[in-house]
């Protein structure tokens, strides 16, 4: 749907150390072969000094191909130390979604990406439990049970990494797994691997948030989409968002309400992950939305 | 401006344990004595089975004087093992203001009393620092400079705590006071001493929550307004609020977007406490808004 | 899933001229059959004088049978001239959906019901276009395909009309169904027939709200549902929420953030529908929620 | 405030046909004397293939003086038949406020202004009433009391004109104005007269817009800011926000939470103007936030 309709572009992304010039040496290059820029935005790390770029190129317009504007920037790249890539928005991320036994996260992903909304394609689902088997194959995608042993968590996670490996993920989500992942896995995909935590961290940290929130008595509850790193919760938050709560609200009701937040913000979060929006500073993220 | 439009009221407010008929008695009291119901709210909670009232009586409705009306409705009250009172909308609260350096919370209240929006009477500022006082003053409130010395704290507070007195506070406000106040002085206006903290509690506990904030990276601040108790930004919350952020805001921008959060929540939670809307619950507050 | 949890209740809605002492006569009503109210709210309308209640009653607690009850309380409400039913929380609602081509709404209300989280039966779904038919029939829901015919639309209304009345539905949604309903079937289903309409009414009535809120550049749009009545988009409104949307975004992404909203528009508008806490008052509604 | 703590820059606005190469010839320009490149957005209205930029420029890093930019660049920007402007942010805009009775927008923006949160001068208030004269004279601003007569709207307005002119405006404020304003003058002040409306344009155009959202029993009130064109309330939409209401809340009470909207608006799109972040593009605005 969305490949018919969206004009085909090129998503330049770039982060380097600030310094004078760079928007206009990029831009610059971009013009001499013709390319018309779509979209452009900056920013400038102030405390790091250091610089992100996104750039939508259209593809028509450009009068190099992809592998030539590759080679052909890539010395004005080293020039800047830059830290950069080209993407073809006619090629689709492959995602790869783990879930556990809450269907809300994963039903959601899935019926964005059945409408056209999510612009990737989703090789498979792993999940530990049975229960979505039958709404993920209605959808056409292979499901893949595999079970966490918790006296044999490296064999479990080996079995996942394989499956993520064979299916060429080039990103992973965590739509509410609810499992710790291995900090080998964490590394690999470091980047590449998104989570949706029940509450607006960095409150709740952990199990039960629901819970922690309900006792504390809180009048809004959250939640944050982030990349996992091996601090548990602790990696670079990419959205986030609250809805308001009361008295009135018990701890299951506190869920109800939470899941429409986490469905949300997870979404918002891949869709800008997938169009190249975010990028990680440090352990923040630019989002250029 | 708010006494001559709107019509004089009776507020009774209660809180026991929950058992079948409360509401059928207590509201059968007040339509003996023909008083007019133009509000009435309750709450059971459930994990404590308490049980939370709160009924707004047309005065001019009801036959019998408040006096009368306290005196009758003792032996029901105490029937129920209730903790109760019941206040007369046209005699105001004395609300007495801290603050220090910043203005912003202190000069929305002031407007916001000054217009007529914040039913109540406010006998007087104390501050730690002089640069208030021309605003204060203006509106014919007066000042009071009180420096905290930091060898001497006791004393600095034994000051603040006279001049609260003198003045018949009824409930006692920190507008970004950023003095932490002593457990005795928590103690004695337990449930009548509202603190403004600038973050969404409980993440950023403690001092300089925006900094940490922007460390963190989140993408919504916050501000949390509680009644103070001797546990450090661990009392009842009465109302929380949020503001979008990203990655453009450097820490003065946070800070600059959180003054007007902080505003409207702890104006919010003032008004809502002053219409005795709130009811501390434990840890917790019902708000019958 | 709702059924095992949640504990058996009956709520009476109530709607009557204002009195002095009917909160108080209802209460007690209550208590001496010892019904333990679970949750009660009321309102009275200044401007109509009219009252408004709601009472959740715990089934388990109440020593009569609903029967009984309404056999007993029928002369209360008759003193009282009320407007009255009271409803079991174990006898579900029939809801039958209206969808046309557009699949985001009726998803979410399939998957929200599927969940547990919409506590109703669905016995069917209403079509005038085929695509959705393996969507719904997943979900083991008949699907019904009706053409609305052009030049024959008071024959495609009396098929729609007659499915309907033989799945005997109690409430019919209009899950962005995009046909202007006949008069007849609007009065027959008052109060019953739910539609969500794609802006902030009252702006935008009619066709293509998107298209007009991106020409008129406003910055947030929204969504609407209401009751409907032979007025088109005139209707009591249940429940309406915005998202911010700027000069970045073009109709069809309008239409995309759009989508997000009328679905949680419309869900929290059925789900306080089917929890009876809408009371329709003139031509608006009162909400207990 | 401001001024000893942000660095001084230069904004460079430009809006033009679009054309490949536009930011790359601009951002050159700047690098070509050194310029670093604080911010820099730009926009491409694909409706009318229309450019929009605004540049942040250093001002310390550039080697040229504000008057050898404007001299240099002026061949560029006839190039590509750009409308542009440069401004020093250490040159502030001289702001005129006109206010008649209420006093919430106007004590909102005198206190911004006082703080330091609004970076402008303002010479002085206009009002048709005498009321807010004292809190207008404590800020150290002049007060002009004129009326205006409705049988000489004219001789009115041209006073009101006159001191504007006086103080060399370079922009005006409608702060609850509440009078229509001639033609001539929404003309001269074109993209230069900002106005509050108390809805949520286009619902509610026109006088009463709070009795009229009470009457339609919407859930959400809200306030807009906007250019003032001749066409009343029809001019391009900078800013809008909303907050949620419901059945308690008469109109007194929409108008006491609608205040609350209608000061954050306007103060959000008068920063937001005073930043050049708002560009005009036809009826709308490209505000680069």
């Amino acid at each position: 749907m969305m490949s018919e309709l969206t004009p085909r572009t090129y998503r330049l992304i770039i982060s380097c150390p600030d310094k004078v010039g760079i928007v206009a040496r990029v831009t610059q290059f971009i013009a001499e072969y013709d390319g018309s820029l779509m979209e452009a935005n900056n920013h400038t790390d102030m405390d790091s000094q250091w610089f992100f770029m996104r750039c939508v190129i259209s593809a028509e317009s450009l009068k190099c191909s992809l592998l030539e504007f590759e080679e052909y920037f890539s010395p004005v790249a080293d020039e800047y130390s830059m830290k950069w890539y080209i993407r073809d928005s006619m090629v689709k991320q492959k995602v790869v979604l783990l879930a556990s036994h809450a269907s809300h996260c994963l039903a959601d992903l899935l019926y964005r990406w059945h409408s056209g909304e999510l612009d990737c394609d989703i090789p498979c689902v792993i999940s530990n439990h049975e229960n979505l088997r039958s709404m993920v194959e209605w959808h056409g995608i292979p499901f893949h049970h595999v079970i966490v042993d918790k006296n044999n968590r490296d064999a479990s996670f080996q079995k996942v990494e394989d499956i993520i490996e064979r299916h060429e993920a080039d990103t992973v989500v965590l739509a509410r797994y609810m499992q710790i992942i291995p900090p080998s896995l964490c590394k690999k995909y470091e980047g590449r691997l998104i989570n949706i935590h029940h509450s607006f961290l960095p409150s709740f940290i952990g199990a039960n948030p629901y819970q922690k929130a309900f006792e504390r008595g809180v009048k809004l509850i959250g939640a944050t989409s982030h990349y996992v790193t091996p601090d548990l919760d602790e990696g670079p938050i990419i959205d986030q968002d609250v809805v308001r709560v009361n008295h009135r609200h018990n701890k299951d009701e506190l869920v109800r309400l939470g899941k429409d937040v986490e469905k949300s913000v997870l979404s918002r979060a891949l869709r800008n992950h997938l169009d190249d929006r975010v990028i990680v500073s440090g352990n923040k993220t630019v989002v250029f939305d």
